[in-house]
């Protein structure tokens, strides 16, 4: 089987993840790495290397052994490297967040479907073992109804220039849940909340709360002035909680037989309902074995094999979109103090 | 020095442990446990005690030998209850938060001030060695300005038939905001949201986000339906930032010496600004040491010294008003789906 | 039924933890505290106690109304007072370890006998949640056949002037390894390090090896000088392994799906075997729920029940008398330089 | 400046790292990567390498733009292609351990001296900045005395099939030793205990205990069997404690202001003498801030700053040997049932 000629696109903090897991994967053949810098690009790739380095993104797009190209630039560039590298028939892999916008997200979704060519998001949690295991788990029905989400995600994180810590950090988590929840339970609003206290421009600190359908809330913290780093998501269902702590490698998911009931009332005596209408369960906790593996191998591996076998991404420029609508009701949200702001509908519907 | 007779009200979950620490302080006597269920108030005392147990009110309040009562009652009842003790001329020591709502704290902190008798909150973290070394810190500037505050209290807790999560878990968390920041750093507003996955009839899980004065954010987690219990408070500063982790005995603070700081772009060449305008320091973590002594003792000496010199207590009538202003905002965010209200203002000056 | 009477004799460390738990205990009646001291005993008792303090041990051996005394005086009076105890007819109860040496414990052992008297161990951590659930599982069988066992008690512990760290802190370890360990994997021989850098008088830190029949090695880390506490031990099995860490409440228990295993090499073809004679599994970890429950509730319920159904208590004096030939036989390691003592065989062979 | 031309030897376990960091440090030049297996070694290189690929060690020494190897093959054979790198004329950086043997280490140490070559050990977590760290407080005399060391390197480790757990895991804890102890603090015997319960054919769990100059003891525990991984080292002195957690990556070096002392009884009148003999020092813990780089990068470093500047690296062939005399007399301790086996003496005075 022949490779697929690969291209990545900048060499900035991602694109040496993205060269290294490029090469190590047997159905692409890393073929440029191109940054504006060219010496940043050299210093990537090392002085023992067989691939190109390149300013040049014309000269990329225009080589027949490129197939597809892997976007590690800044969001407010996505649009255009990406739509070109699409019009140039090349398929594509993009870093999170898809675009600046839900509305170039849009235009790059219309461009790849309209060529039948494959945009994919690199979410990348959404390839490891832990979120793997946490979507067969809920979607398939594991925890009972999903009564709330909780994700922490605090560090002392570098502060973007261009961008607020929503926009940085919360893509991932927003991603994770879009993988992991079920279809029928989709935000429906979300309130967010922000502070600047070192006055770097935009929130370094903030706090979304969603509304799921159902009635269900999620809650996402991140942070980029915490001292400490923690990594957390929650999961509360009805029958199990699953608590996933990223940074705890040989536990990173434990499963909770644990919980709070209502009990149907109609089933107790009159003078029991007081103290019985809630009951407690408190049983054994499971860690499942996962396998340790990196995440982005397998978003280079999913990304060959969308193109391959001509199929949709697991993260496709459709469920890139579906963050880009989250974030920008947010932000909308973080401008009018707080209020629940809609999340802008079925964005099937829409693009159909 | 004569002891100072004590009687406590409410033989339920808190109750025993008055009974325990009162019986354990020299300056104080007790000589009651009252409580409608005789049989429950002698299983608290136990086979062994001397200390009378009574279902009357009356009989205790017209007892002359009892100068004093501990109430640990429902909060829907500290109002009847209290006011009575007041009214007999007994100080009072009353578990959080003070009274139902707001209206009933006035005429309890009213009925105090007016009599010259003491009226104190059980803010009971408040007497833990921790928080009064976080007092010391954080108003003694040793974090330089507070930017950010963030504390979670989650755990599988009891969940409360008349009262939501927000009342029963985040008193602790606002007593504490108010015992350890400056005076001039005061809550201005509330925004709360909250969600009933078990259907319990009110919020089991809440978000509350708190704008202080000079804009700084404080957030509170707390939730009665996760199988994990967390206990942690950060205080984020512009020198440290403090980290709270309640559950862990032999570093329960742990200060850090790191940070992110924004450069007056006036001191730095044109051509640097862009990289340098954010900064950050990385410098050593110190976890002071601190005594291990059970808090509820503290409280007890505190409120004897209080009667005995004839003073406001640390945690007195007043910063249980305030604790309870902030509660009622909060409620009423959380009817008007999470938009900011203010917080009822200067308490001093509407009780003169 | 009537209840047994009880006197504590010793009011110094552990005497309080034996009075409060006595007087919880609905099958027993505590009569006396008896102390060398009466006002220590007094003050352990409090302001507020029925219970009598007396410094008279033939007053309260004297009394009729005490069947049963509970012993936590320093272990060289040990021999003097229970067997005070065992010839005044009294049912004893005594703290680790049974007496200063083992044929002291024998004395006792067969004064106990003799006369028909429960004579138990205070082996606290035999009676935990935790090492009830090791024990069904290390003697059901679940963790296959025992293969190690290692366990750390560490901290900065209180240097007694009296004895040295093994026989301080080993008895715990050694007491549950009796406790959980199949009847047919017993002690067979110990080798014992230690070091006095403080200048003591005796060990302040040691290691025991024990060898086990049939061939698995138990070993045990005791520190007076660590800074910090960790209180964990690991049981390694054929089947599973399972870790006990005693400072983790949430989760004191873990059970491991994990280990190493060797094939037998009959089973492989022949170029096989250099790579597939060692196999490993990486499976789930279970934590199993457990009651939270002080353990010297239990060990008092024991107590009484021994007594009450004539029988042995589950920690009976001969458990007490292998723990001593374990702790002599290290001594006599230690004085050796290191080099592995024979346990003293049969206990019950000798008494007999 | 020239850069080193350098081969690696040994594309199994550990060679990839070594190819890695070879290619990232500037001073050197990767010129091939040497294995028995070629396919292996290409394996090792990937498709965009332009490193060359052999399996012919007589050719690598051959080449004039080779000046050093770097080997990592197993112990066995070290003796022999180290040997001829040295009789080549090559400067050598070698895994741990040295050789097989103690005979064998000499005659690598005497190949290297009397050529004026360099002969290093990778000791890696020599390297590490908590090392690095460690070695500044301990010989700056920070700790005051060292009153004793306590290492845990445990978890469900590689079986390897030619060695046993002590010679696999233990020179990591024995080269630290060395590294951070003062010079006057030296092994003088020691005693080893192991246990093979799965029938590997030789320990798969050892202890070993260290007597060392001046009295303190160190304790080094080594198990492949555990299924939790810890790696862990206790410095306890006179002044200060550190514990050195190496998995802990926020906080892996804590230092306690905690300990015990025992005070000169003169200083004491003699009614005090009995409880103040003994006092509890319990101050605050410090972690410092620690650089995050990876330990191979400075091993490279090292091994061509003492190249270039013709100085002996950090852990030269003697430390190496200083590992082995006490592999050996481990070992001998082993064969004898654990009794304490001096270590010979001074290497440096053999070689002399």
């Amino acid at each position: 089987m022949e490779r697929i000629g690969l291209a990545v696109i900048g060499a900035g903090y991602w694109g040496p993840n993205l060269v290294r897991n490029a090469q190590a994967t047997p159905a692409l053949r890393l073929e440029y790495l191109c940054d504006l810098d060219l010496q940043r690009a050299q210093r990537v790739l090392g002085g023992y290397s067989t691939v190109r380095a390149t300013t040049s993104l014309d000269e990329v797009l225009a080589d027949p052994r490129v197939r597809a190209v892997a976007i590690a630039t800044p969001a407010a560039t996505h649009l255009k490297v990406a739509l070109a590298a699409l019009e140039a028939g090349k398929h594509v892999l993009v870093e999170k967040p898809l675009a600046a916008n839900l509305a170039e997200g849009r235009q790059l979704v219309e461009a790849a479907e309209s060529r039948g060519l494959v945009l994919m998001l690199d979410h990348t949690y959404c390839y490891t073992p832990a979120v793997f295991h946490l979507r067969e788990l809920v979607r398939g029905g594991g925890l009972g109804t999903v009564q709330y989400l909780d994700s922490v995600r605090i560090n002392l994180g570098l502060v973007q220039p261009d961008v607020d810590v929503l926009w940085d950090l919360a893509p991932h988590d927003l991603s994770v849940f879009g993988a992991i929840l079920p279809d029928e339970v989709r935000p429906v609003a979300v309130a967010a909340h922000g502070s600047d206290p070192i006055g770097a421009g935009h929130a370094c600190v903030a706090h979304l709360t969603i509304r799921l359908t159902g009635g269900a809330m999620a809650h996402v913290h991140v942070n980029w002035l915490s001292p400490t780093k923690i990594r957390t998501m929650v999961i509360g269902g009805s029958a199990k909680t699953v608590v996933w702590d990223d940074l705890n490698p040989t536990q990173r998911l434990s499963i909770y037989d644990r919980g709070v009931e209502r009990r149907d009332p109609g089933t107790l005596a009159v003078d029991e309902r007081a103290q019985t209408l809630i009951s407690y369960r408190v049983g054994d906790m499971v860690a499942p074995a996962l396998t340790e593996q990196e995440a982005l191998r397998a978003v280079m591996a999913e990304f060959a094999g969308a193109i391959t076998e001509e199929r949709a991404a697991l993260t496709d420029g459709r469920s890139g979109l579906r963050v880009l609508a989250l974030l920008e009701a947010a932000s909308a949200s973080l401008r009018q103090g707080g209020v629940f702001v809609d999340i802008e509908g079925d964005e099937d519907a829409k693009l159909a």
